[in-house]
C-alpha cells in the first residue's frame, strides 16, 4: 500500500506522501477552482447529468481540486426550485460528480465541494437565518452559534465539505452594499460573532472558509471593492481581530478580500498574506481567491499567465472561476513562479482532502432518509430575528400595543408585506410559506378586537399619488399606524449581473443594498419619505418599522414616529419577530451594531474615531450620530449597582448588580468600553472589550461578573510590536448606549 | 575673540563653538516660542513699550529663541489700525525686542521673529494675495513665486526673519474649513506651487518655514486636526511630495501638524521627523510645532514635562506657545531626554541665526523710509485674481458681456459687495479702498449704457422673505442677473476663538470655511439656495459667481444659470478681476485644483483614485464629480495638432501645436495625466503630471514641449523602495478637463 493510502499515518505525511507523485498538471489542477458548480449539471426530474464542460475540465486536470457552488440556487445561478438541487437530490448529485473526478484520477483525489453560507446555505430548502448586521445587533455569540450549528448540519447533509462564510468584514461605510455582511462597525464584536460562526459551523463537521481578508469594509466612499487607504495600525486594530478569532476557531481556509490595502491588491499582497498571515499568526490552511480576483490582476500585470504566477507567490492557494491559476503550467514552465510555492498549495488543499477522510469515504448515501430543517424544529433563525430586532425610541411608552384592546391599526410601508425584503443579499428562492412578513405576523399575534388594514402606500423606490392618497385615507380612519419602510437586497427581478455575481446598479430593480449596490445618500428614498410625511400629517401615533440591510439616515422619522424599530433584514421569520416585539409577546433586546447617521455628509460617524484632537463638531450640524452604536431599550428598565472595576492578574475585572426596576421582563445588555489614558499611540475615544446579555424578570437582580482579558489591553506600539497597554484606563459602563458608570483603573 | 563671533567660519563653526558654552536653561530658552508676539507690547501713538510677561520670559531664558507674532493683526490677536504695528512702526518695536533680549543674552543672541504669511503677512497695511486655492486654480508657478516675493519684501522691511508658509497640506476632503489653504487635490500641482512660493519668499531674504508636516489634508471626515488614517504609501504618494519639493528649495524649517497619521501625532512620530526628514530626505532644518500642540501632547503622556520630552525625542525642535518645551531643563535633568537630543535642537537654531548674520546685524533701521506696497506698483495679486476664477459654463455665450450694450442689470446676493469674504482666513484689516468687491468693480467696468442695481438678497447663512422678494422685485426689472453666492471665512465679528487662534463653530457668525470651521453638507446655506431659485422663477438669465474657500456642491446653481464663475476667495482685488472677466477685458484661464461634488454623500471624488477596480457607481447617483478637477473654460477655443509623446533618456516628452481656433485671445492650459498599465502596485485614475498655461492671440500657434521627468515617473514598489516604473504608460492630453490626446507610450 502506498504511503498515501495509509490511514495510520497523519494527513500531513499522507499529503507528503502523494505530492511528489502528481504530475505539474495534476498538480495545478488541485488549486483549480475554475467552475460554476451550478452549471455543471442538467437536471431532468429527479435525474443529473454533468455538462460537456463539467466533464472537460475532469479530464483536463485527471481530476478536480475544489468546486464551487454546486447546489447554489438564486437569481444568478439560474437555479430554481424547477432546475436546482433540492436537498434530497444532493447527495445523488454529489455522488455524480464524486465519481467522474475519481473515475478521472489517477490517484483517485476526491473533489471538494466549496458553497456559499452567509446566513444560511445558499441552496433550495435552505435553513435561512438573518443577516450578519442582524447577528452583530443580538449581541449574542451563544445563539450565534447555535444558528450556524444548523446551517452547518444541513450543508453536511448535502455533502457541502466547505462552507464559505462571510464573517471578517468590519462595517466602516455603510454606503457600502455589502454592509448587511458585516457584524458591525466594531472589531471587538466582531471578533466575537466571527469567531461563532466558524465554531457553529465547524462543529456541524464542515470546514469553514472565512471571508474576505482582509479590510473590504474600508472602502473609499463605500464603493464595493474599492481601495482600503488605511496604514497597517489601523488594519490590525479594527480589521485583523476576525481574522485571529476565526484562526482559533481552526477555519480551514481564509477568502482574500477584492480590494487592495495601501496600494497592493490583497491577492498579491505578500506581507498580508505570508507575512501576516503565515509568520506571524502561523495559519496552517488555505487561502482561496475571491470570484474573478485574480484575472483583475491582469489590470497590473497586463498578463494572464503572470497574474496567477504573481497570486501564487504572493500567497494564494485555490484560485475562483479565473484562468489565471488554470495557467499554471506554463508560468512554473516559463519559471514565473517556482514549483516550491504551488507545492505548498496543493500540499493544503490534499492535506485537507486527507482530514475530512475523503479518500477513505468520498461518497454520501444516497438512501437515507433527507433530514430538513423546519423552523419548529430548529428556532435559532426566528430567535435571532428576536433578539435582533432594535427598539430605537418608543415615545408615551406606546409600546408594546394592548392584543386586547379595540384598535384599527394601519399597516402600511412597502416592506409590510415583503419577504424577499427581509432575507438579504445571497439569498435562494424561498417559498413564501417558509416565512413570516410583518402583516402576516401582525395578522397571527393580533386579538380579535384588532383590526388590521394593510396598503403599500408605495413601492421601495416609487410611488404613485394614488397609492399615497389611499394610505393617507386608510391612515385617517385607524388609530394607528404602523408603517414599514426601508430597503432591500433581494436579486430575485430582472437584474443584471457581473461576473462574479455581484448585481450591476441601475438595472430598474427593488433594490438599493447588497453586493455591488452602493448607495451615497443614506436618507429614505424620496417616495418613503413622502409616504411617512403624509402619514405623519393625518396626526394619527405612528409606530415606524424599519428593515434594512444598511443604517439609513432617518432624521424625520425618529423626529415624528412615536416608536421606531430598526430591523437589519431579520430573515425569513423577521415579521413574526416584528410583530411578537408590537404586541409584546418578545421583549425588544437588540442594541445597534453600527451607529446611524444623521446623514451622509458627516460619514464616518463611527464610534470608536481618535480621541487625539478635542472633538469638533460641523460649523452647519453635529457631528455625533442619530443613533450610536449600542443604542436599542425594551420595555423595562434596569439598575445597575454596586459597580467595580480592578486590576486582576489576567486583566480588569467589573463586577455589578443589575436589576430590573421595571415591570415587564426585559434584557439587559451591559457592554464594556475603555479609554486608554496614557500611551505611545493615541487613544480612540471609547473601545468596546465585553459585554454580555441577560433576561430578567421584574424585579430580579444578578450579580455579573465581565473580565475583559489582558489580551485585550494590548496595544501596538509605534514600531507595531503588541505590548501590553500600561497606565490608567478609563472604564465605561453602558447599556442601550447610556452610561451608567464609569471609573478609572491603573492598569 | 571667541570663534563663534568670527564670521570667517562657517554658520556651524559658530554653532558649534557656542553651544557648549550655554547652560542648560539658555539652551532650552533658544527653542522656545512661547510667547503670543501680539501680547507682548502696548501701543501709545507711536511709542511701544513691552509688557511684563514678555521682559520675563526674556529674563527667565537670558534671552529668547524664537518670537511668534509681533507684528499679527486680525480678531483673535485684537490688534488693529488702533493698538497693532504699523509697517512704518514696525522696526521700531522690532529693535525694542530686540535690544531688550541682547541685553539680557551672555552671548548677544539675537531673537528671530516668526510671522504669518499664508497669502500675505498677516499684519496692518499687507500686501494680500488670493488664497492658496486660488493660487492652485491660476495653474502658473511663476506668477506665484513673483507674488510671494512680493510678500516677502514686505516682511524683511517689516523685521520678520521667518515667515510661516502654509504650503504642504493637500485637499482631500472639502469639508475641511482649511481647504482654503491648499493648493488643490493633487500632489504635483501642491508641490510645483508651494516650491514657488518658497522660492519667492527666500529669494525676498525671509527664510521660509513650510507648513504642515504632514497629510493634515486627510482628515476623517473634514474635522479640523484629526486622524489621518492613511498607510504609509498613500502618504508618500499624496502628501510627501510638496515636502520635497520645498526642502529642493532650501526651506529653513518645517512645521509638524495637528493631526496624527495612523495612531501616532506627528509632533511624536519619530519616523516622520526623524528617519523620514532626517535620515531619508536628509534635511538640515528645523521642525517648528504647531501651536500647543506639544501640550496636547498630554492626552497620551498625560505630564507636560514628558510631553516637551516625546517631543524633543521625536524630533521637534522649536515650540510654538506651549509650556511643555519651556519644562525641558527638568526633562533633560530627570532623564527623560538626552541632553544631545536637546543640543541638536538648539544648534539648529543658532545655525539659522549665524547664516541670517543676525549676531553681527541684530537692529533694523528706523530711519529710513518706509517701504509700501501698493496694487498700482505690484501688480501680482490683481493678476492672480484674474488667472485664478474658473469660468465652469457659459451657455449661449452669455459672456463676456458687452460694455456698451444698453442693460439693466441685477447685481444680486450676500458676496457681491463683501470684501472680507474674498480675503479668507488668517486675514489682517483691510481698509475698503486696499480692495474691490464684484459690485464695486461692475461698477467701474460698466459703460455707460449699463444700468446696475444692487441688493443683498440674503445674508450669507440668513435671509428675510422682504429681502428675497426685494431681490425678485429687482430681477424681474432687469435684463439679467449677477449673483454673487457663497461662502467666508471672515473672522471680523463677534467670533470665539481656541487657544490656537482657530474660530470655534457655533459662535453666531457670518462665516463657513477657514481653520475650526468644517462644514458637513456642501450645498449653499439654504437662504442662498432659495434666493436662487427665487432668481431663476423669473426667467431672466441668471450669471452666477461663487466665491468661497471651499468646494461647494451646486448641481442646482449649474443647472440653472447661463454662466458659472468660481472664484476662490481671490483677495482683495477679487472683485475687480470678477467683473473684468464678466466684461471680457480679461479672458477667463482659471482651472480647477480640486474637484467639485455632486453631494457630500459621494465623497471623496477627488480625480486621482485607484483604478484597481471596475469604476462603479452608486445606485442613486453618479460617483463622478459634477465638475473635475482641471475643468475650466474661457471665451476662445483651442486646437492640441501633432501631439506626439515618446519615452525619451530623461522621462517621457509630449510635443504638439496648440492654435487659438476662436475670436478672442484666451488662456491654454494643457495638462498631462498618465495612468501606469502595468506594476507591482496598483495604478490611479489619473496623475497630473505636467502642466503649462500660454496665452495665445486669435489665430495664433505655438509649438509646445512638455517633459515628463524621470523622476515623475518612479513609484514607491511593495517594499517601499523608490523605482523607476516600467511597462506601458497611458498619457493623456486634457485641457479643461477635456480629453485632446492620448496614447501609450512603452517606458
Amino acid at each position: 500500500m502506498e504511503p498515501y493510502r495509509n490511514t495510520e499515518l497523519t494527513p500531513k505525511e499522507r499529503a507528503a506522501d502523494l505530492l511528489p507523485r502528481m504530475t505539474l498538471r495534476e498538480k495545478v489542477g488541485q488549486i483549480n477552482q475554475r467552475l460554476y458548480g451550478f452549471q455543471c449539471y442538467r437536471r431532468e426530474g429527479s435525474e443529473f447529468e454533468l455538462t460537456e464542460e463539467c466533464c472537460a475540465e475532469i479530464s483536463r486536470w485527471s481530476g478536480l481540486g475544489v468546486l464551487y457552488g454546486l447546489y447554489r440556487a438564486d437569481p444568478w445561478s439560474g437555479r430554481t426550485e424547477e432546475n436546482g438541487v433540492p436537498p434530497e437530490l444532493a447527495p445523488k448529485l454529489y455522488n455524480l460528480v464524486q465519481r467522474r473526478v475519481l473515475e478521472n484520477s489517477r490517484f483517485s483525489i476526491p473533489v471538494l465541494m466549496s458553497s456559499e453560507c452567509p446566513h444560511g446555505h445558499q441552496t433550495l430548502g435552505s435553513y435561512l437565518l438573518p443577516v450578519n448586521l442582524a447577528a452583530g445587533a443580538c449581541f449574542n455569540p451563544g445563539l450565534l452559534e447555535e444558528a450556524f450549528a444548523v446551517c452547518g448540519a444541513q450543508m453536511k447533509a448535502q455533502g457541502v465539505h466547505l462552507g464559505l462564510l462571510s464573517v471578517l468584514d468590519v462595517l466602516r461605510d455603510p454606503r457600502w452594499g455589502r454592509s448587511e455582511e458585516c457584524y458591525g462597525e466594531d472589531p471587538y464584536l466582531s471578533r466575537i460573532l466571527a469567531a461563532a460562526a466558524v465554531r457553529g459551523c465547524t462543529r456541524a463537521g464542515v470546514e469553514a472558509v472565512a471571508k474576505h481578508l482582509c479590510a473590504q469594509g474600508e472602502t473609499t466612499g463605500g464603493i464595493n471593492s474599492s481601495a482600503a487607504r488605511i496604514g497597517p495600525r489601523e488594519l490590525r486594530e479594527i480589521h485583523l481581530p476576525p481574522v485571529w478569532a476565526v484562526l482559533e476557531e481552526g477555519a480551514a481556509g481564509l477568502m482574500a478580500a477584492y480590494n487592495e490595502i495601501d496600494g497592493i491588491p490583497c491577492h498579491a499582497n505578500r506581507w498580508l498574506l505570508r507575512d501576516f498571515l503565515r509568520d506571524e499568526a502561523g495559519f496552517k490552511g488555505f487561502v482561496m481567491a475571491d470570484g474573478t480576483a485574480l484575472d483583475r490582476l491582469d489590470e497590473i500585470t497586463g498578463d494572464n499567465t503572470l497574474s496567477g504566477a504573481l497570486a501564487l507567490k504572493s500567497g494564494i492557494d485555490i484560485s475562483l472561476w479565473d484562468s489565471a491559476f488554470s495557467r499554471l503550467e506554463e508560468a512554473v514552465q516559463s519559471g514565473a513562479v517556482q514549483e516550491e510555492r504551488l507545492d505548498e498549495a496543493v500540499f493544503r488543499v490534499l492535506e485537507c482532502k486527507f482530514r475530512l477522510g475523503l479518500f477513505e469515504h468520498p461518497y454520501m448515501d444516497e438512501d437515507s432518509p433527507v433530514r430538513l430543517f423546519s423552523a419548529e424544529e430548529y428556532p435559532q433563525s426566528l430567535e435571532m430575528a428576536r433578539q435582533s430586532i432594535v427598539l430605537l425610541q418608543n415615545k408615551d411608552t406606546l409600546l408594546p400595543l394592548s392584543r386586547e384592546a379595540r384598535t384599527r391599526i394601519a399597516v402600511i410601508g412597502p416592506n409590510a408585506d415583503n419577504l424577499y425584503a427581509q432575507l438579504g443579499d445571497y439569498t435562494p428562492p424561498v417559498p413564501a410559506e417558509s416565512g413570516c412578513t410583518l402583516l402576516q405576523g401582525l395578522t397571527s399575534e393580533a386579538g380579535s378586537g384588532i383590526t388590521l388594514e394593510y396598503l403599500p402606500g408605495c413601492d421601495l423606490f416609487t410611488g404613485t399619488e394614488s397609492q399615497l392618497e389611499a394610505a393617507r385615507r386608510l391612515a385617517e380612519n385607524s388609530d394607528l399606524v404602523i408603517v414599514c419602510l426601508g430597503g432591500s437586497s433581494s436579486r430575485f427581478g430582472e437584474v443584471r449581473f457581473d461576473n462574479n455575481g455581484a448585481a450591476i446598479p441601475g438595472s430598474s430593480v427593488q433594490m438599493d443594498c447588497g453586493e455591488g449596490v452602493d448607495r451615497a445618500d443614506l436618507e429614505l428614498p424620496d417616495c418613503q419619505l413622502r409616504l411617512f410625511e403624509t402619514l405623519v400629517q393625518t396626526g394619527k401615533p405612528i409606530i415606524a418599522a424599519v428593515i434594512a440591510g444598511r443604517p439609513y439616515a432617518l432624521p424625520s422619522v425618529s423626529g415624528n414616529a412615536k416608536a421606531l424599530l430598526y430591523a437589519f433584514y431579520p430573515g425569513p421569520w423577521g415579521g413574526k419577530a416584528l410583530a411578537e416585539i408590537i404586541f409584546g409577546s418578545t421583549q425588544p433586546s437588540g442594541r445597534l451594531p453600527v451607529s446611524l447617521p444623521r446623514s451622509s455628509a458627516q460619514l464616518p460617524c463611527w464610534y470608536n474615531g481618535k480621541y487625539s484632537q478635542k472633538i469638533r463638531s460641523y460649523c452647519d450640524t453635529d457631528s455625533s450620530p442619530l443613533f450610536p452604536f449600542g443604542a436599542g431599550t425594551g420595555y423595562t428598565s434596569f439598575e445597575y449597582r454596586d459597580v467595580r472595576a480592578e486590576k486582576k492578574e489576567r486583566g480588569i475585572v467589573l463586577s455589578c448588580t443589575i436589576s430590573n426596576t421595571g415591570t415587564s421582563p426585559g434584557y439587559a445588555v451591559p457592554m464594556i468600553f475603555i479609554r486608554w489614558q496614557r500611551g505611545t499611540i493615541t487613544a480612540r475615544r471609547k473601545e468596546l472589550k465585553q459585554f454580555a446579555k441577560l433576561r430578567l424578570e421584574p424585579g430580579q437582580a444578578q450579580i455579573l461578573s465581565l473580565e475583559i482579558s489582558s489580551r485585550d489591553l494590548e496595544r501596538w506600539d509605534p514600531d507595531m510590536v503588541l505590548r501590553p497597554g500600561t497606565g490608567p484606563v478609563l472604564i465605561m459602563l453602558e447599556d442601550g448606549a447610556n452610561l451608567h458608570w464609569s471609573g478609572e483603573v491603573l492598569y
